[in-house]
């Protein structure tokens, strides 16, 4: 078979799993998540030997230690992710949820009602927990999922599909266990019977994933988060929220990388800055808006007003997570206003923007754009919905 | 310039024209709309002239009659174009509100509110209304929209563009003038620019839009729309509903293109079905599964049950509204939980799926996707949203 023909089979055997997952009951699909936690702790010795050969051939093959430790399934990772799939277990099931219901003068009577997407293509990198969280994330919501994971990771995936497998799920969750790239353009182009795809990665695989895809894509390019510091804001609070927004975790998509001041406070806060950044060993940067650091870097620009923040931020953010710190109410009305990103935040750190921080309950990524999902994406996102209508005989005028 | 370069000016101008949008009070959009039905009713003899030497211009070309019939603008249409301009100013405005609120454990206050998408990109063929129904649409949800209509209706569309212009909206709606088909392409590949494009033709015009887009697209393929007869239905409103659903408006997308009876019915059923498809000019078709006819033309096939109607439905349908008449509960609970399509009727004809029908007030679409909107898309489904986080200096622990 080649690799289309390969593809194209698993997606119609995805099609027909997904009409089965949504018909199943809430505590049939809990029930299946806990077969899975159960399978994945019956066959760690396999899973574990698995990536270990992965992480050696990886280190063989000379992959940067980055990659390397995001390869790694330590036991802790492993631990996690296993609670991880009891944990959705225990949320709300968001599919058959009536949104809203509306009777209407010719007689009809209409019901808005929260339904599964059906098949979910999921392409991603290194990070091998990522299989297993999305299999979980989607089976909740009663969706097929097809996963792709990178070649460096392919021993313990296949090990990770194979005991999902053991805990009869049939063909819900299907791994592709072909490297050659074609798999991932036949997916995102496989109309009809792939219904979104996923990228959980970096830029380049998802400017490839979009450029080849007839399927809608749910995507998340990058995260250049702002702090504005206003001259009417709380220096003590600014500093606080600049330090924790930059560096408790500097290498996600929620970590500010761009510090605007406002050109008053400049000369009063610019130094608290420099010192900050020397005692947390943070480098300032000039000109560099729009830059993606993920390291303890940040770019640092004066700006007039807080309309000139907003005119920076809207021409330069990634549309991600943005901050004001003020003690001016109408000021910072005009920012969350104004501000065009998926989270904007007044006196409050950007690193919230997380589907836990906002009661989600579970995520599977981060959404910069702004059909069907912006900003965290959690179960609901996971889902879409159809029109039930009923009535008695009745027909149009 | 380049169609390349003017596609891009224009959606730099109209990125530029989104924000200040964003920020219009109801009242203000709504005194806008009102000044743009004003200013037709003001340039008529001009636009009237225009859409005369369209369709000179196309008698001459030979176009087919039913497409001069659709770019032809008679008085009653544009009476109607205006008072459509009208009635969107008095429809409630979806910016603005908001989803839901929550407070965290944090200590932060989560608010999600909706708001305008942006830029939206609308490709259309001959008919000219759409530019100013789709405009008033695009305005009221505070989108600044570029509108692309097909060659033949450029002298209407320019008109129709200048008369906008005349009340003042500036770079909120704009019209592409120029004829070359590159035009659409960069629309549909200004990602950064162009938030979202939503083609308004045919099938061929969506393909060749999905495969060039890098953008979001909105669309509705066709309405392959089904009837299934039950064997426990009342034969009075089976065909009462079939003919309803099949000769009220043959031509658009929520009438029926497939008739499924139950067997067991069928000596019973199909002599009236012959009888009503006489008297009505109807043509049976058998073994065309997937057909959309848009004329008195249906086809017609036999089901084992209720459970092969869904399967029947599933395999060939366009996934946009589908009917069960039965007054069996149980099988009409079936029938409405596994049909995948965006409205699923009980005992309802097919041809409610409208945004009118559905209390939506106008319609900008009626999509077969399942991201974003399914079904009639209305104004709220020209918005997306964003989340406003606020606290008192909160910082991630």
């Amino acid at each position: 078979m080649t690799v289309q023909e390969t593809i194209h089979e698993m997606a119609v055997r995805a099609r027909a799993a997904s009409a089965e997952l949504a018909r199943m009951t809430t505590s049939a699909k809990n029930d299946a998540l806990l077969a899975i936690a159960k399978a994945l702790e019956a066959h760690a010795d396999e899973i574990r030997g698995a990536n270990a050969a992965d992480v050696a051939r990886a280190k063989e093959n000379g992959l940067a230690p980055a990659m390397v430790d995001r390869l790694t399934l330590t036991p802790a990772r492993f631990d996690a992710m296993v609670a991880g799939v009891r944990h959705v277990a225990s949320l709300p099931d968001p599919v058959g949820e009536t949104i809203w219901t509306r009777e209407r003068p010719s007689g009809i009577e209409i019901r808005k009602v929260r339904v599964p997407i059906g098949v979910i293509a999921v392409v991603f990198e290194s990070r091998p927990n990522v299989f297993i969280d999305t299999a979980a994330l989607c089976l909740k919501t009663g969706n097929a999922v097809i996963l792709r994971g990178g070649k460096e990771a392919l021993e313990t995936n296949k090990a990770l599909a194979a005991a999902v497998k053991s805990a009869g799920v049939g063909d819900a969750v299907q791994l592709v266990e072909t490297t050659d790239h074609a798999a991932v353009t036949e997916l995102v182009r496989a109309v009809g019977l792939v219904d979104v795809a996923i990228p959980r990665g970096g830029e380049r695989l998802i400017r490839a994933m979009c450029e080849a895809a007839l399927v809608p894509v749910l995507k998340h390019y990058k995260g250049v988060c702002h702090i504005y510091v206003d001259d009417k804001a709380d220096l003590a609070m600014a500093l606080s929220i600049l330090d924790n927004a930059k560096t408790q975790r500097p290498g996600v998509c929620n970590a500010a990388e761009c510090l605007l001041v406002h050109e008053k406070l400049a000369p009063l806060f610019m130094p608290m800055v420099e010192a900050w950044a020397k005692d947390k060993g943070v480098t300032l940067h000039e000109n560099e808006a729009g830059t993606e650091y993920l390291s303890l870097d940040i770019n640092v620009a004066k700006v007039a007003d807080v309309r000139a923040a907003i005119d920076f931020i809207n021409a330069n953010s990634s549309h991600h997570s943005e901050c004001i710190v003020t003690n001016d109410a109408e000021r910072a009305a005009e920012f969350l206003r104004d501000v065009d990103s998926a989270c904007v935040y007044h006196n409050v750190s950007t690193r919230f923007t997380d589907g836990g921080e906002f009661g989600m309950g579970a995520e599977i990524g981060i959404s910069t754009d702004k059909l069907h999902a912006r900003g965290p994406m959690g179960l609901e996102e996971l889902t879409t919905y159809k029109y039930l209508v009923t009535g008695d005989g009745v027909i149009r005028k």
